[in-house]
């Protein structure tokens, strides 16, 4: 007899849907979190708002939890990393270190939900001097300066006059390996641009970029108000070089439509960061032998067509540990993941 | 006590997915097509591969929709077009037309599948002759072409040497009301430009565009293809007219990164051609009073975190019905519907 139960791992925005899924059909969800608590990397690394509608991350993300919070169909488990795994659709076993006691939970299916890690902007490249000017910040920098209403120059603590954010760092990037759009740090920066200009309305904000891949809705609802309500300035360039200039930054680069070489002095500079997998991801990969394509991401198979199954029976991947996915990417799959799940018990046990 | 059966208004994509999970977990799934026939615009539209892993289309749709044929759990209703509803969650009771005869269904949640129409070249906008010139086609004329193997000029039979894809034909354009991107156009009219040098390795293939939205994977599975194995040639442009020069078409426009105006002549032009609701989405909207957006597509609800709740309890909607998706957009919330349709028939009945 199959058993029952699916195992979560990951409790980020995956995670989470998934387990609201199985636990509203009925079924036991077992969600395993490494963290102390729910709400993976917009949780950890203190987003301000959702892209693109703008809402406050923690409250919409408190709101989405709440459902799998004492819940009889959910048991989580924070504090828990998986260590290994074995066994086969409806009967998983898999071994965990959790609040420092080595368990094993058993399941008939499992979701890997483990999601992704953003790209680290000094490996590999050091051409914009993340580690070393203080001006020169990430996405997720920016994002907690903005949650805090905070957006000061990290360097003196002054209002910035005049920023910038540089598109494709460490995506479409062949030399360090990324060939892959990170699909969402467009949008995202368009969105941060907006709240830039709401909170420090003198700030002039510009993004330099490849292709602005505001796709969808993203186009009406971020792209447009970004620069007709917003006045934020896109220009399509890249930036090659970063260095100090007096107490201000200096882009160097060129204006890909104007065809000239571009020289142009920031109070800070924020890098677009892509996304790659996270470490659980890689290592969930490795216990369960999942395939990963050539950039450690979890391999789903059957094309645009089936998103979450991967190359072993009864484990299905959710979310960004899949590849570069949105918040709605991420959501859907989760539903679909916790679908599948559920049948590839129903049909392996006797449900 | 809630009806537990689950309405799916549509048979493409996003309807056979969902049929198949609701099946799949023991539920039974009422799936209503307007056509005699499953599939959805990738079969009435005969398209020749699926983006973006180029598999052939009619071979991908039958292995997706064999599981949902002769299955105890699926009732097909073939030639139907549902014509009103009323009731709630947990029991509605939807009016249809089921070849020729009137028929009422009874759900406890539906699922609405009903997609997205082509835009039309020729509505609101004649600058390209659609209409006039017979080389000029839209995406879904060009992919029936490329199905058959027969990639010729329609105006005379020939094999064409020359031919541009024109990007963002009715969508991005305030004009004619359509601001949104429609997401897919970019990726599929690449893959379609590598198909063409397939076929026809003689002919240069230039793709006029704003921005390329080759988003995730999209980026280094066909744009970078396209551009090193294919020869596709990209060019920033807009294209503002095409005329008839001699026997081939003059695309004028300009040519945004090199800002000239630029005159091409070219064999066929295709244009890429947006997403706009279909008639069946504005009816099922309309019939179950469902909250539109200003496109007409079904609005959900719960921002990013929701991608399949509308604005009416035990109704959701799955895929381009909702606005601009890919295939991955669709098969997934095709999912992420079927586990709450059958979560709010659980919720609200005594199941």
């Amino acid at each position: 007899m199959a058993n029952q139960n699916v195992l979560i791992i990951g409790g980020g925005v995956a995670g989470i849907e998934a387990a609201k899924g199985i636990a509203d059909l009925g079924y036991k969800a077992i969600l395993v979190e490494k963290r102390d608590r729910l709400g993976g990397n917009p949780d950890e690394q203190q987003y301000s708002v959702l892209t693109p509608d703008r809402r406050d991350a923690s409250e919409a993300l408190s709101d989405m939890m709440a459902p799998i919070l004492d819940n009889e169909n959910v048991d989580l488990m924070y504090n828990t990393i998986v260590t290994g795994a074995s066994g086969s659709v409806g009967n998983f076993k898999v071994k965990a270190v959790s609040m420092g006691k080595e368990v094993e939970i058993e399941a008939g299916a499992v979701i890997v939900a483990t999601g992704f890690s953003h790209f680290d902007p000094g490996r590999e490249t050091q051409k914009y001097g993340y580690y070393e000017h203080d001006d020169v910040l990430t996405l997720t920098d920016a994002e907690k300066l903005l949650k805090e209403h905070k957006f000061v120059r990290p360097s003196n603590g002054e209002v910035p006059k005049r920023i910038c954010f540089i598109q494709c760092v460490g995506s479409r990037d062949r030399q360090i390996g990324n060939e892959y759009c990170s699909k969402v740090c467009c949008g995202i920066s368009s969105q941060q641009a907006i709240e830039v200009r709401e909170q420090v309305p003198d700030c002039k904000v510009y993004i330099f970029y490849i292709d602005m891949r505001m796709y969808g809705y993203w186009e009406n609802e971020i792209y447009w108000p970004a620069q007709e309500e917003f006045k934020v300035n896109y220009i399509k360039g890249i930036a090659t070089e970063i260095v100090k200039k007096g107490d201000r930054l200096l882009v160097k680069g060129e204006d890909t439509t104007l065809r000239r070489p571009m020289e142009v002095e920031m109070d800070m500079v924020i890098l677009a960061v892509g996304m790659e997998p996270s470490e659980g991801t890689k290592k969930m990969a490795e216990y369960f032998g999942l395939k990963q394509n050539k950039y450690n991401f979890i391999e789903t198979i059957g094309g645009p067509l089936d998103t979450v199954s991967t190359t072993v029976p009864g484990v299905y991947a959710a979310g960004a540990c899949t590849g570069p996915a949105d918040l709605e990417d991420t959501v859907s799959a989760a539903g679909l993941a916790a679908m599948k799940a559920l049948g590839s018990i129903r049909r392996n046990g006797n449900a």
